[in-house]
């Protein structure tokens, strides 16, 4: 499996790790970030450095959701400060309705429209149970509906949504992306967006399990830690 | 089946029919519009026009479809002037990727923020069988998406796409929407979007073939016939 791919690249740890997991699988990456709206642009600037990086030009596509439904994208509203035990348990106000398949619908559009065979997402399972989105049987449910709903799929070469992360724990992840050479030192996971990462909200947390499992130092905070 | 709904409200013939079916059926009415570049605003200011007739409020999501690949996108690119036996034979130049899941998916998103137990669309599958987001096993699969991957169908009660029209054809659905009082001269059909139906695009020629069909005459080409 290779050729040309669409990636969903938004400056986190877990996409980050695909990009170096589709290079070294050497495809042809197309990525692709969703401005949507998010409280804060240092995801942004990360995923443009990935791509530079890497050679790529990195895509915006501006997306709104203007229903809100989401502690992601309301500014006045408090993130939820998650006890590690917490994660995973119930569906967190920072869900975005149906966000995911909004991104996978775009980047199956862009896919089709470029001849690309693959869309690579960070997805997984393991830490996001509690995001519906996130779990397998919604991406193969989504792969019938881009089988069956583009012109590609109908001929014959439908689009697939690939998900090398989809059940590996963070630490697993990380350990996966440290054999690839990933610079995590230049990605972001914090929902507040602050200069320094806040090391409270649920992102901040599983990436500090994350690193802590995979017996790893998060480069990002290699200078003492979080505000 | 009732209660409060999202309707793609395009500014159409398929779509105003679906408005006023779902009038009829007292749904709760959320109309979208969706902005994606089309060539010309005539479908929006049919859509605002029918919204307002109704004492609804259209939403508009404005969306960019920026890899192209659809003559409906490009100025540049010449419409397919249909001779209406190839209609529905093959996928037409102006097939938009993914574009009807990408409308899905955003009126997801809308209809679970609004706790809307319903899409409605106006697709049809008989005059649209060249576009394969238009058939119903497209919509099956959709709303094992819609229910898989939101808060809404995890927690049982899922949103679903209804498709009224799913098995009309045109003149059928002129009947149904004769019936029903839609005020066809207020929607636009017509690809090229002059200042009255060009008479020779795919969708005039559907449009045409229905109103005789259905053994009418089109309103909107009331005084005369097309330029």
């Amino acid at each position: 499996m290779s050729g040309k791919a669409v990636l969903l690249l938004s400056g986190g740890l877990d996409s980050a790790t695909v990009l170096y997991w589709a290079r070294r699988r050497r495809f042809e990456i197309h990525p692709l970030f969703f401005d949507y709206g998010q409280r804060h642009l240092r995801e942004r600037r990360a995923a443009v450095r990935l791509a530079r990086l890497n050679g790529l030009e990195l895509r915006v596509v501006r997306i709104r959701f203007p229903w809100g439904g989401s502690s992601l994208l309301e500014a006045g509203r408090e993130l939820p400060d998650s006890a590690p035990e917490a994660i995973g348990r119930s569906i967190p106000s920072t869900y975005v309705p149906a966000r995911n398949l909004v991104f996978l619908a775009h980047a199956l559009s862009g896919a089709e429209a470029l001849g690309a065979g693959s869309i690579l997402i960070g997805a997984n399972s393991l830490d996001y149970s509690g995001y519906p989105d996130c779990r397998p049987e919604f991406y193969r449910a989504f792969n019938r509906v881009a089988r069956l709903g583009t012109r590609a799929g109908v001929e014959g070469r439908p689009v697939r949504v690939v998900t090398p992360l989809l059940r590996l724990s963070k630490s697993g992840i990380i350990r996966l992306g440290t054999r690839l050479g990933v610079p995590y030192q230049f990605t972001w996971s914090c929902y507040a967006g602050g200069r320094r990462p806040c090391g409270r909200c649920e992102s901040c947390r599983l990436r500090a399990r994350g690193f802590a499992g995979a017996g790893r130092t998060d480069p990002l905070l290699d200078d003492g830690g979080p505000d």
